[in-house]
């Protein structure tokens, strides 16, 4: 592959991989939206009465022309959030494999690989909603404002809002010329979606390390060394994660321009379009590249089962003592007296016998077996988000339904 | 008054000025949601068949009795957003006071004082609008979540939703304990309403000095000075601009925190609710600090009038050349070239005679008098959000139903 | 000129302010470092036994020939900060020109121009210190390190040092390949500048309108209005301001891409180079851009002697009061309670006469009028760092004295 | 202990670790400071003739007194970086463990364990470092610059520099009484520090997960779950990793309080004293807690060796291919091509026979066998800097002299 690192690997690099960073010119982006302001301002003016006819429809030609030579490569504000969505769901196939939930890095409780899955598929709704918020206000036409005073020709702004298909009108000339909410609000909801995909990267780093051995990313995502033969690193996931500083740096600055700002239109503002522009392409590649990396993750079932250890069941004797009556405060300190006498003894937990049980609390009878069964545990948490597969089938449900609905 | 400025000054500080930076104990806010949380699980318990209904009755009248003690001083979300409303409103009685309209800090068209108002009330109306988004994410119940793999006694989540009023329940125990959207929302909605009041105080700071001399802020929002006998110094606005940073800080240090943390729980955390705490405080001082300030501001008028200048019209002289005809290219031309003559023969721009004006175009006539009247200048502006008196009512009316839509 | 604002303006834009935000590729800059470091290593390699002599004279002249190819366009990393000295020196002539020193941008005392330019050019001095504490950091080798482990190949990393002129060596490989505290070194100093002439860029704009007219740009750092014909927007001085946001926007970036990373090379520090080179650009521009407007800025006297008013003395009526014996806090009461009758009476403060006066205080005797003097009032404070004649050169000479230590 | 996780936890928590957030009362902290400048202004006015000599003695008499009252509890601006360097030191007799260096969290090559504490250890020098040129900038003394203007009394400046053991004297008073460079600088200083620290704690964190089991916290640096029994949270890591987010949100927002803000003493200012106590106050803890960490941290040699497997010698078998002769980029495929046999076989990459490397390149001979030994693998890189012993030794004592020319 000409690669440095070519002695070892197969298969190509994902192209999205190779241009996650490439450079974009930024100023076609505007040139579209600038040609349909343009038609709706002379159709204004020609019911205004400052434009003949003829005069209007000569110039609705002439900008349909320029509109030709460039109908490719523009902005496109929604991400491919319904993508990474759908890979999400496909891996919901797994749904039944079990490994170590963590809390604080250290092993929590066993749960179901597609809970951890729907975990972030959770996250990404919420960002996905927030995202509709953040148009409904970006879906307000600015044009009629003029520099400050408004407009003074008789132009009727309703008809320029229906003609570009905007959702209202702005309030206030001098609010609409210099406010920038917007732009701030793109920002930060770029700031936590990628935040968000920078904790999923953070877990698939760590699972996919010699160490935890629970997933393997495909060549196409990671890349060789040139010093180290024996090396895949998964640069994918390293650069979601470091994104998450980029964009938000852009967020910082912004606001940062902002604060203490006159009001209406002052230079600074001028800041604002580049960073969009870089944040929508960064938030494209981001998402695309997290998208490809769930639909070619390989999981290693054998290491995920491994994983699991009795004592990460401790919490689930304790409530096996709180349905035998006991407060949990107790039963929490019964199940702790068990996990020390374990250590004590160099056996693992399940492997006290009743009678050892039995000197912690009388309530232990012949049925606590029935807790060192790591299935039988993830089926107990059966209330709504919990792990039992009844709730992750009423998840999928759910998140399936408010996509739908955003969509809507 | 004790304060070492006190020679010349007289009326008291607001006390909400006073206390404006106070610390505050936050662990109480944290009682009372506890209470009810710790109700509605008992009556959880109790369905579940894990409390009797006597034990059930002996919890909740015991919490009970604790609530009683602390009925006082709970955290209070909403930041007072309608009183500054209110008080922008009462401002509005001010509507057809004239004074210039500044972009880049230069003399650009004349507005009306109410527009200026209008102008940052539309602002504060979408914050208004964002943070009932914020509520609605918060408004979401996680218990039932357990650390990390939901709850395994029966418990009824939709029975807690409905006793604690929560408008819905997290979808996914492991996202429900360790996401923090609602925090770094609620942060950066801060942090975008304080930027919004920090260009309306750069405005009035700016407004009230000597030099542009068009507001007085009342004593009880003033202070003096330690050193120089005669000042009298804006620090309420000063403070105001400064907690945009203060805010904002927090917003970028959670987001720093949350950036490529583990999924699930980690101690990082932790941060959070000190952030919310404080910047709720903030936010609620600086909203009542800039109402009062608002509802105290005298306005000078003749100041304001005197500040119209003629060539604050050149705008409207081109506009007056187009409706002959001209294209706004060669209008603005025509003017830019009127007011080089002016300043070349040392005269305001109004006091060029028609004829010197038809040296230019012959398209002036004696018409062109009506330019000058800085009264009709703002009430061309009819166009919806512009500066004419129908616009301004309308804006009025717009803000208000904006508001009620949203109480509603 | 061919802009639309064509109509009155005289002179051209400077070139440098034309591409105040011209895009630049980045890769040119990092390819003579690269073989500067190349032809050390080879030397290195020579001594280490892994290269002939023949071997390593081959490459050395085959590197040369690459070099010759792109000898132009390298990266500067002191951003001329000289010149802007240079130029502060020069409108020191502008010494004794007198005007209103202001704070919470309330008139405060009378204060010289050089005071105020002086104020500015400290803070610089300061930046320029800072900037060689950067560049002494930077200038450590890390060659020799390998990707984690270092060096087995028995390279003499000192041979190296003193090949490509490093002050000092790396200590620890893991370190060395994965520190980027020169990078957050480097964005911070930006960041704190940038700061700087943001805040000396927000005087200038306040001192260029209308409402102040302090100062006038030239037209080469002004641009005009395309839609009102009258204006002329300090649109330099905003963007310089504007910077700000978007070099620490940088910073925070980097910081936040930095926190929690496990120690050693991660990709996500892949992010460090872009945000270096944008902002060294960026310093360069702004750097460049300050000095012309400074060098360029022309100055109205008249309107500066007349913004001076007598009660902007009240300060020098208390030290008059000091003086013949009378406590501080006294005297501040004394003299505010002057002022207060004035404003009362409806009169300049210096148009008090001695017996209303001596109502105040017995110990006003006929010497106060020297007190109405603003040359006298300057003159008073020289104490060093005031704003006597004394003062002002003594900060003159120290200034130079600074910046030539720096050069040494 | 009381502690809802005491069943199974021995010793008590460290109580810093306890008051890790505690916190603190401010105004305290500043009174010292006060009472010496008060001291040595009065001995300036003596001097200047404005106090007798009797007068002068009763003030400093009386500040005695008052100072008498609250001699405890007073800012420390050293944040104890000398303890942390004096525990890093005591483990580094821990110098000759081996484990496997990290590169993208996938293991790179063999490394000693000292090697890793004194890459964290060069960094904290750094830091040491900036922290004394922070210093020198702060030890500038700024009484006597009056609230703009300088002071008109007579007073010496130079006078009270040395009463007050300042290094150098503030050069304008305009700059003096406005500029927060100081604040800026401590708390970006801060910030590097806190995330050198962060990195430091992600590493461990890692480190004492049952995946990797290299290291384990003491108790007195961990917690137990509330929930989960079997549970030993390193919440001391991760309260240091959060602080990162913490202390860099609060240069943020003075950053941005300060953009864009007219020249001289502006009331926004205030913000600054808050953010230094508070930060000072954090960096305090973090490093304390730091230093316990390290100091009482176990590490676990059977698992750090355990770790270490043969495909982390592929550089070195790379470069023993240099060493014969071979060009390092085919060194490097011919190595690549060794570990895709090996796995292919699925054999370690130290069972391949001569034979089998030798199809790979005829340059392997039975001196190959030499690679195979991780102590040989770190003693080959013997540059400074590198994983040698002798290397390792050089770095102590670089350390060494760094802090103790530091101290000078």
């Amino acid at each position: 592959s000409g690669k440095l690192w070519g002695g070892r690997f197969v298969g190509a690099v994902d192209p999205i991989m190779e241009k996650f960073n490439a450079s974009i010119t930024y100023d076609r982006q505007l040139w579209e939206v600038d040609v349909q302001g343009s038609k709706a301002y002379s159709k204004g003016l020609e019911k205004a009465g400052l434009l003949t006819k003829a005069e209007m429809d000569q110039i609705l030609h002439g900008l349909d022309k320029v509109a030709e030579e460039w109908a490719q490569g523009t902005f496109k504000l929604n991400p491919n959030d319904e993508d990474i969505h759908t890979a999400n769901e496909r891996r919901l196939k797994e749904c039944d494999v079990l490994f170590p939930g963590y809390t604080h890095l250290q092993r929590a409780q066993p749960i179901r690989w597609s809970h951890w899955i729907l975990s972030h598929a959770v996250a990404l709704t919420r960002d996905s909603e927030r995202l509709l918020e953040v148009r409904k206000r970006i879906d307000v036409l600015p044009l009629g404002s003029g520099a400050i005073a408004g407009n003074p020709l008789g132009v009727d702004r309703e008809l320029l809002r229906a003609e570009l298909s905007f959702g209202a009108i702005t309030l206030n000339s001098m609010d609409a010329t210099s406010e920038r909410d917007f732009v701030a609000e793109f920002l930060f909801w770029a700031s936590l979606c990628v935040t968000h995909l920078s904790r999923m990267a953070e877990d698939l780093i760590l699972y996919g390390t010699k160490e935890f051995g629970f997933v393997q990313l495909s060549d196409a995502y990671s890349t060789g060394s040139s010093l180290m033969p024996q090396k895949k690193n998964p640069d994918s996931l390293e650069l979601i994660r470091s994104k998450a500083g980029r964009v938000f740096g852009r967020c910082a600055g912004l606001l940062m321009t902002l604060k203490g700002l006159p009001s209406t239109y002052n230079k600074d503002l001028q800041e604002d379009k580049e960073a969009v522009f870089e944040v929508s392409d960064t938030m494209s590649a981001v998402l695309q590249v997290a998208t490809g990396v769930i639909s070619t993750l390989q999981i290693h079932r054998e290491n995920m089962g491994q994983a699991l250890s009795p004592d990460m069941l401790a919490t689930d004797l304790a409530y096996y003592l709180v349905r035998k009556g006991m407060p949990f405060r107790q039963a929490h300190e019964a199940s702790g007296k068990a996990v020390f006498m374990a250590e004590t003894k160099g056996v693992a937990l399940n492997q006290l016998s009743l009678q050892e049980l039995q000197t912690i609390s009388p309530l232990f009878l012949s049925d606590v077996n029935r807790v060192w069964d790591y299935g039988h545990s993830v089926e107990q948490y059966g209330a709504l988000g919990g792990t039992a597969r009844s709730s992750v089938d009423w998840q999928i449900r759910q998140v399936r339904a408010l996509l739908q609905a955003q969509q809507a």
